[in-house]
């Protein structure tokens, strides 16, 4: 096997929990204003739509639009399904950015401070650079390099994506070690030769999740977060 | 003027001391081998190479080709015209992996330390990602992001570049400073309505330096080096 130098995180559900960080940041800012809504339903609905509005992009029915941007479609249209009234543009802009502002896995920041040492390590993520960036600021993630999805005009799993990382880092695929809690996105980063690392997140959609509860492939490593992942890989 | 949100370096001659890095890495490098060589005349030539190198790519007489590869092929050229033999294709490799080594000015991370604490920071070079990522993680220097030309494909002063920044970021060119020891690339990134940051690095060339010794253009600030760069934007 080739020496690993590099590993690149999914973020959503992996690194940080979007769930209850969006319910959070939105019952906060709810509570600041007169706005009752159903925020957990919202939140649900807006990550529900989030696989359909990157395969339009994907498929080439519409042209390359950033997460942000997507984001905010979905959210301008579930403001309405949803019956909440009185948001400004402010309000909404703000909503939208919540994604910026999530918060990590109790284990991510030192799971990712220990491979650092050892190992370049980034986000591989469908957000843009400056969603990733800000993100990365509010929640103290140590990255040595931002992979967002802008950087190569495709989302994940497009092929662009997982090999755009090893060109920008002059490494071969195997090189690389794709790090995620969805079995999906690791099954497309091995077929294109990288290495996997799979750590679950039961709790990433809630109490009903019935997805990804545990590994399903062949994976280089599968470890119970990312300190054990740092642990295993002697980091 | 616009709200300042991003910092983005020119980097070598800026931010590290590519001469006297690169001639104390040759030299302990020779030391360790039978190999002699005027290496100060080698670095010296090694970089009047740059800009010639670059050239030929903006002006599309080649296709594109990260600086690695650029720095490579002038360095198999001058090896020759130096007159220096018995260095294997691993040597070469060392050698030119010199620019990924490069040492840091002395206030270069304390200042910026101090401006990612208010602002988001960058390297916005001609070197490829993979230059820039080793050199941020053997000189400490505390990206938020790396701008490698291999991000846009092009090299400074194409606008391309300066303005391919404020779009990574989703900020406007106005909210961006382009920050150097090099009047030339402020007045580009000027013209293209980014903020400004000088201040001069006189040993950079060398004992015989003759540009860049003062500011010659209306930049946003003129400061003594990163760290009243930094004070005088209140980090």
């Amino acid at each position: 096997m080739a020496e690993l130098k590099a590993l690149v995180f999914d973020t959503f559900g992996t690194v940080v929990d979007w769930r209850s960080s969006l319910i959070a940041d939105l019952s906060a800012f709810a509570a600041t204003r007169d706005v009752k809504a159903d925020w957990a339903g919202l939140v649900d609905a807006w990550r529900a739509a989030y696989q359909p509005s990157m395969a339009r992009v994907r498929s080439g029915e519409r042209g390359w639009a950033m997460l942000d941007t997507l984001h905010r479609e979905s959210l301008d249209r579930l403001v309405g399904e949803f019956g909440i009234s009185g948001l400004t543009e402010d309000d909404l802009r703000h909503i939208n950015l919540g994604w910026h502002r999530l918060r990590p896995w109790p284990d991510a920041v030192r799971g990712l401070t220990r491979l650092r040492r050892q190992y370049i390590i980034g986000p591989l993520s469908n957000g843009n650079v400056s969603l990733l960036l800000d993100m990365a600021r509010n929640a103290g993630l140590p990255w040595d390099m931002i992979f967002g999805s802008d950087l190569f005009g495709h989302f994940k799993p497009d092929p662009e994506t997982y090999l755009g990382v090893g060109k920008l880092l002059d490494l071969a695929p195997a090189q690389v070690m794709m790090c995620a809690a969805h079995n999906s996105d690791l099954r497309a980063a091995q077929a294109l030769g990288l290495q996997t690392g799979f750590f679950p997140r039961p709790g990433e959609y809630g109490p009903h999740q019935v997805r990804d509860a545990e590994a399903d492939g062949d994976w280089t490593v599968i470890a119970k977060d990312i300190e054990d992942l740092a642990a295993q890989l002697g980091a």
